[in-house]
């Protein structure tokens, strides 16, 4: 990220931050903390946190034995270490809120990534500052990519579909879910995925492809069996996040029939997803399929989520969210039928909306392709 | 895991839980969840929360999606689903809190695993619960380690060494310190450690060596380099956590006297754990050698951390920390010399506590190895 993308994005922050009456942004590790920064933490027992605020520089706390980390930014920082003593973090902490004048604040915070944990220290350095969600301010500066981040994205694409390409041969009867997982992720490393890739992959076979979140299990793949794959790759941290589901020879023609309805209800989405559209809207046209094909109470979850930096972030695409699209957003567009105890498809692409509707970043094949033994 | 397993460790929490004049634990996704329950979720923006009292059975609250996940359990658990629209959550968790009586209660919760989004809600469903740290009755259940979770571990130290074996000859060179830690975790993978690593490799070459906590960059080995790798597997859930340093061809007198200090003080701390030993000695055994070679400056961390379910958990070998070791408890020694810009050494071994002093759990040589182009 060059240093003119940073202040960019600190610039923009400080506008945000404004319209939503907030003092300060505070971030620990997570997703939003490189977007704004270019620095990587691991989370750990070792709270780290920066401060964003308007017309300061950041102020960061962080454990001594990181700050080689902060050497040579190509920004001003200030920094809070703190030695290795528990006893001595809360100081630290104070330093911050002090340099900050943060004491009487209202501060945002990540939702899903700041922890009891990094809670804890910040509000005994400040007992009287407003901790809130900070989630507004993180979905208005990351919900629209720019091109260098679509660029990503569309790289994570394709080396997740590479990479389940170079995984079918191993995909037949006898094969274990868990063994396809891992070969999975090997392949998505190898094609060129970073490491830390959006989730474990969800492989599940038979039954188990009835549970949308299965965990891959030891059960061995068996003819009849739906299969359902639900994988993706790490480009610059930028996410791809796919599913397609296969028949393992011959299915139950029911189980054929809904993967049909899945693709139609897919399209279906893709139809409707353009700028100016309702998120909520791409939702109704894709559930729409599935209830007129009488299958509306198998599909359990909304039709899709953002993607990004995160698997799962602004817009979601559910019925209740009445936001329009914009040129930038990214997301998924994922129906699925699940039928208990028999097998379940799920059909997930990404896609990008530009000036004239989406651009669709996954193109594996939709229809349901039967791997034979 | 077994049901019988789960059983004890469910009657021997709520003794842990009197002790601590608690009324309950909550805990979210994160490795506390597994052990209580065998469940496992991903982490994401459906909040996932589980309740554990004595005398009542566990209440979960978690997303209608992922109720399968609950039908099988061999212990009864009450369950609070909620719908993909967000605004239906908090109905969720007042159900909980009621059916728990919680409403009043003193409530632990995990600092390093509960985020904002989860504590938000619980607060919401119970605005006069006294959240607070449960991090002394996560310790008194975990902290002590029993046959078949050294087992797993063990496993995890194997496979770690193996897979560093498999990954020696590319280390040469020429090599980006990213390739190699690209291939480290691909044989990890290969050698049957599960996909959730317990961080991402360390690969630190030459002057980023002298941070010890690198990541890894596109860095080219050269000739006269040192080379820090830090990395680990997972066996059912158990980690393991080792660090060795290499020389890549001839380097700097100093640098291979620092390598021979930091192999004894790694020994002088292998020498003094033991059963009844506290902590913090086993920070001073291995610390003072550094320091008596004039280095106790640029050993700039503690000596080890407890490992278990956790890459960083309880007992912590540092300075302040004078908890007596116990047959079980399982760590990393782990001294390091970091000299800013030229380069550092760490050897990090894990040990297990046994009646007579430690287990060894890694025997990969400790002498620094020199590789040739």
């Amino acid at each position: 990220m060059s240093s003119s993308d940073l202040s960019q994005r600190h610039q923009k922050l400080a506008g945000v931050l404004g319209k939503q009456g907030l003092d300060a942004l505070v971030l620990n590790p997570g997703p939003s903390l490189p977007y704004l920064t270019g620095l990587h933490f691991h989370i750990s027992e070792r709270p780290v946190v920066v401060f964003f605020s308007p017309n300061k520089p950041p102020i960061i706390v962080l454990p001594e034995l990181e700050a080689l980390k902060i050497q040579d930014l190509p920004y001003p920082i200030q920094a809070f270490p703190y030695d290795e003593n528990p006893a001595n973090w809360k100081k630290a902490f104070q330093g911050a809120i002090q340099a900050g004048e943060f004491e009487k604040g209202r501060i945002g915070v990540e939702p899903r990534a700041l922890r009891v944990l990094e809670l804890q220290f910040l509000e005994g350095a400040a007992p009287e500052a407003q901790f809130v969600s900070g989630e507004a301010v993180i979905a208005e500066l990351r919900m629209r990519k720019d091109a260098a981040e679509v660029a990503a994205m569309r790289e994570a694409a394709e080396i997740a579909q590479k990479s389940l390409q170079a995984t079918l041969p191993m995909i037949k009867p006898g094969a274990a879910e868990r063994q396809i997982a891992a070969e999975l992720v090997i392949q998505l490393l190898r094609h060129g995925s970073k490491f830390a890739i959006p989730f474990s992959p969800i492989v599940s076979g038979g039954p188990n492809s009835a549970n949308p979140h299965a965990t891959p299990t030891d059960r061995e793949l068996a003819p009849g069996d739906l299969l359902v794959i639900d994988w993706g790759a790490n480009v610059r941290g930028y996410f791809s996040d796919i599913t397609r589901t296969f028949a393992i020879g011959e299915v139950d023609p029911e189980l054929k029939h809904i993967a049909e309805i899945v693709r139609e209800a897919n399209a279906a989405g893709h139809g409707c997803a353009g700028p100016g559209v309702p998120a909520a809207q791409v939702d109704h046209a894709a559930r729409r399929v599935i209830e007129d094909a009488g299958y509306g109470q198998y599909f359990t979850h909304r039709t899709g989520h953002g993607l990004g930096l995160e698997g799962h972030e602004e817009p979601y695409i559910r019925s209740d969210n009445q936001l329009p699209l914009e040129v930038g957003m990214s997301f998924t567009i994922e129906p699925g039928i699940y039928l208990p105890g028999r097998g379940g498809v799920r059909i997930e692409d990404d896609v990008v909306v530009t000036p004239n509707g989406i651009e669709n970043l996954t193109d594996l094949p939709r229809e349901l392709v039967t791997l034979e033994a």
